[in-house]
């Protein structure tokens, strides 16, 4: 597929949705447990999306857009959501999310960028030159990825009770 | 985790709210392209899980639960959906799921299983003797798993507009 920003937006404002249909109102053990020592819980992954709604897609599009390839994006911190999510609850999370995701769409959507501009550079800290494209379907891929992410941590908190099933999963591996 | 009715049901009744939410409306595009030759589409996906509801989960949990280990549980067919979806929209199995798995949740909650049910054996065609907690937790995995593949088979759609990023998501390679 070539990047639009119809079909991206297609899944950006679902993202939310998805993840109260998944979570929203389920065991704590559900949301809560990991896949090990330094790997993310949905609750983390949840936190980790807002920090990026907050401080990496839409800034990096502004510099994109404003500075160009003339001020380097800011780096990253994978790790933000375990300060900044303390004390909520994951509906509170939700809700956050839901919330930023929404006024990121609408910005992304009244820019009605062109596919010159869709081609502008930017310079990311680690991976060097980008267009905004790169940007904006790394966007979208980042939130399916993490529902990825988010299931398979779910699905590997009942590997023990499969007998001799997890053979068939290769994913439970991953 | 250890395996409950409740916490199952959880996911299970859960499962088409999400697919749903991820699926319909969305363009054709994100739900007919698959990983490549001889792989599943999120449309394929849909109809193999119902496939499963018809054939597979509760068919099986029968027959442990009447007949145990004296008759191995039919083959299960992992390509039945390429005949059984032909004609159908996305929309129209979304719903048909959403049915089959209502009626089968239902079932399942119908059966107050106790602990010693849970341990009753049946004899799967090439895994050999597997228990009804085991047969039961798959379930609830064969779900999470397939919304996991859902949701990479859709990010790979974008891989070729990430430029450099792709290094940065390990699931795109899976």
């Amino acid at each position: 597929m070539n990047y639009s920003v119809t079909a991206s937006v297609q899944v950006l404002e679902r993202t939310p949705v998805v993840l109260k249909a998944l979570l929203e109102g389920i065991d704590d053990s559900w949301v809560m447990n990991d896949e090990g020592p330094e790997t993310f819980s949905p609750y983390d992954v949840i936190g980790h999306l807002i920090h990026g709604e907050k401080t990496d897609w839409v800034p990096r599009a502004k510099i994109i857009l404003e500075q160009g390839l003339s001020k380097p994006f800011e780096p990253y911190d994978r790790f933000a959501q375990y300060e900044e999510s303390k004390g909520k609850s994951v509906v509170q999370l939700l809700q956050e999310f839901e919330r930023v995701r929404k006024q990121n769409v609408q910005w992304l959507q009244s820019l009605n960028l062109t596919n010159e501009d869709l081609e502008k550079k930017g310079m990311h800290p680690s991976l060097g030159e980008v267009s905004l494209k790169n940007l904006l379907s790394t966007w979208v891929v980042h939130d399916l990825t993490h529902i990825a992410q988010i299931t398979r941590v779910m699905a590997k908190q009942y590997k023990e009770e499969m007998g001799p099933w997890p053979s068939f999963f290769r994913i439970l591996n991953f």
